[in-house]
């Protein structure tokens, strides 16, 4: 380690507080300071190079460091470096961003509320389903449904949105009387007694029952991500999502989509509730990819219904909501270029190509006795370890197997994310054939290293 | 109008829901499209030229597109243009960005959270005081204070914490059971009975009597801007935040100072807390003049006391919270350059050295018969109308004076910020006095445009 590692990590220790801090880590290890960033490659401050298989956080869709990038936004920054949306003024890389968006997402999706990242976009989300309803003169239709395992951001609404265990834990509070969750469609080593077609079943049911329950007439929406992301790539039975907006569409609930991970081609199309998953939900959540993380930005879009609703001549109505940033000339202008980069080099269509080989050699895996489960779709993927492959039995957390693997993986030069049982992967839309192979065959070798280690704490393989 | 202009505008209409849309009038009239900004003027579509006296959106401290920011930024995105800031990774512009904050901030505020703007870092800042209370098992401590007229952003839990009654329409939902409003130190024309002094011990007395009716166990924190933004430039009487932090203090309730709009240089002062108003708050919570807007971002900047109660050694606690752009490399490589022209120019001497200047001009309006009050500090100053100066009788608020005299503003080639009886100004901190002699002018101007028009409704003077 250098002197300026050194001296970076002491100076990070001392003032700056990361998001899912674990202090008692944190305060003896530090963090590891990343300097340099080109295409899919990585580079910390003592030279040390990684293939980032993570995209930043599921976000650098194009790759890092473009010059084009680079000079889009300095020019933006020339010409207008800011503007204020507030009310009656508007700025033309906005304007033109919120047309591009509109022409990407499905049907009726044709209006975009901009903020700075997924977060405020479905905290944004949260607070328009509240005026929509209000509106309506359905004042009690307040309850939100969300599902356990969940991850829709972290201000206060987001995260009790959210459903993740971890990221509820004591020291925090959260929504309750308002907000509930049903179960994750995660079928790997959860509900194996039932067969896919039961599974569905219960989930469907369990769904119409809640609204029954609460009585549909108190239900404002319902909250999924296509495949959770965070919560651990999980992909939900074929059909449950066509099914549930079913459900939604029956008893006058919301369909919010959480598309912060999956959209801008992650899965191989612009959004994927419509193409991958066939339905029309009446808001998408967008981040990430917009922009693939050049620069912090988020949106909202909805329906034409929920504009006309609320938009409704006569009422005098304003919309007191909004942020200093909603609608940045540069981070728009960045988007756009984005856009255009994903348009010309057919990043979409890269994926669809490539996602078959991806699985497949990701499959090759299966044969190493920790490897429980293979799932995801695209380029979003992830494995989960298990201690004992007949049972599905986890690994105790605090072994945090997934961060055991993935230090092993960081010394080869290769960034997985770990999320307790699993390693994650949502690499750049960029992402090669060799490349490919090189996160797979460092991934096997990482796991190899693991049941060494194994051995030694005692399991035998 | 030329046909970009209107191309531009239908597509806004089509597409782009802006913050704070009133929807009778954006339907028809559409928003301004504003394209060029450069120093401390902004251009349309249409090539009008403003003076930009708002600075953005109390924003664009250092003046906008400045070249050396451009460069700035585009070289950090070539070197880096995202890294991730999760668990125990850190990126070296974010940790030398904190570490220069701490510095500027008073004593013990060592500690930055970042997002990516004033409401994310008031919600962080709103969680981050649930944790600390928990942590110290202070269960029972949820409740917060705030003030009426006061603006704290616009994530669900920051628009509770605010108080602007235009911001808490019927259409939109709040937290209430936990969240309580005092009166807003506002002297002019509204507790004109009172002397100052009286007007202050009511206010103190007020706050201190809220805590007790609520149980001192059971108060978590007080929110307060220095001076009031968005609620209309709001100059509490002299030692009102030294005696309501010393209550606090008194009573265990921390103590947050919304310094978004007041620091970075708007008052003179890097922050404006012990500068201006001789106190060290808990939390101090910054934004827009961190970059200058040139880029999003936001901090939340709390003390050694909070850090040390939530990183108690020996707990395995984590600070499950957190935004994808938390640190956002390029975000805070602008903020450290932002900074540094700041001192290479001595923008804060260049308030401090004006500001005077601007108070007596701006005070040679108070002969127009409706000017009411003018008010303000540093470069933070509003001028509220009145229909009757003697009695302090306003104008029908549907009226939206403010929005009439800003009309006549804008087509003479300022921007001011109309907020109903008000006209806000907060221009780049690089004005010169040239241009304080324009505002000024034009302001009178504009005035007296608008005496004439409420001639032709009645009005007489």
């Amino acid at each position: 380690m250098n002197n300026f590692t050194k001296e970076i990590m002491q100076k990070d220790k001392d003032h700056f507080m990361h998001p899912w801090t674990i202090f008692d880590v944190y305060k003896t290890d530090g963090a590891l300071p990343i300097e340099k960033a080109s295409g899919n490659y990585l580079e910390d401050t003592d030279g040390n190079r990684y293939l980032d298989a993570v995209g930043g956080l599921w976000c650098n869709n194009i790759g890092t460091g473009r010059k084009e990038m680079a000079d889009t936004i300095a020019e933006q920054v020339i010409k207008m470096s800011y503007a204020n949306p507030f009310v009656d003024m508007t700025n033309v890389p906005a304007t033109l961003l919120a047309e591009k968006i509109a022409e990407l997402a499905p049907g009726a999706l044709n209006h975009v509320f901009y903020s700075c990242g997924g977060s405020t976009a479905v905290d944004t989300a949260y607070r328009l389903i509240q005026y929509y309803q209000n509106c309506r003169g359905k004042h009690a239709k307040k309850h939100i449904i969300s599902r356990d395992m969940s991850y829709h951001g972290s201000t206060y609404a987001a995260m009790s949105i959210g459903g993740k265990k971890g990221d509820h834990p004591e020291e925090f509070d959260f929504i309750e009387d308002t907000i509930h969750h049903l179960t994750a469609p995660k079928h790997y080593g959860q509900h194996e007694d039932k067969s896919t077609a039961e599974f569905l079943e219960f989930l469907l049911n369990e769904l119409e029952q809640k609204i029954l329950t609460l009585g549909a007439d108190n239900v404002a929406a319902f909250f999924a991500e296509p495949i959770m992301g965070a919560g651990g790539v999980i992909v939900p039975p074929a059909g449950y999502h066509k099914k549930t907006w079913e459900i939604c569409k029956k008893h006058d609930v919301l369909y919010v989509s959480d598309e912060v991970v999956t959209g801008f081609g992650r899965l191989g199309h612009w959004f994927a509730s419509e193409d991958v998953f066939d339905i029309q939900p009446d808001i998408i959540i967008s981040a990430k990819g917009l922009t693939s993380g050049y620069l912090p930005l988020g949106a909202t879009i909805f329906s034409d219904q929920i504009w006309d609703e609320i938009s409704e001549d006569g009422h005098g109505r304003c919309f007191a909501h909004g942020f200093t940033y909603s609608g940045h000339p540069v981070a728009c202008a960045a988007a756009l270029k984005n856009i255009e980069i994903m348009e010309r080099e057919q990043l979409l269509d890269n994926v669809t190509t490539l996602a078959p080989y991806f699985q497949e050699k990701l499959t090759t895996l299966a044969d190493l006795p920790i490897v429980g489960d293979i799932r995801g779709h695209g380029f979003m993927w992830c494995v989960e370890f298990v201690a004992n492959k007949e049972t599905c039995e986890l690994f105790p957390e605090e072994m945090d197997i997934g961060k055991q693997i993935s230090n092993h993986a960081d010394a080869k030069g290769l960034i997985v994310r770990p999320v307790v049982h699993l390693n994650v992967m949502s690499p750049p839309l960029t992402l090669n054939k060799t490349e490919i192979d090189f996160i797979v065959d460092t991934l096997r070798a990482s796991i190899e290293a693991t049941l060494i280690d194994l051995e030694d704490q005692g399991y035998q393989y």
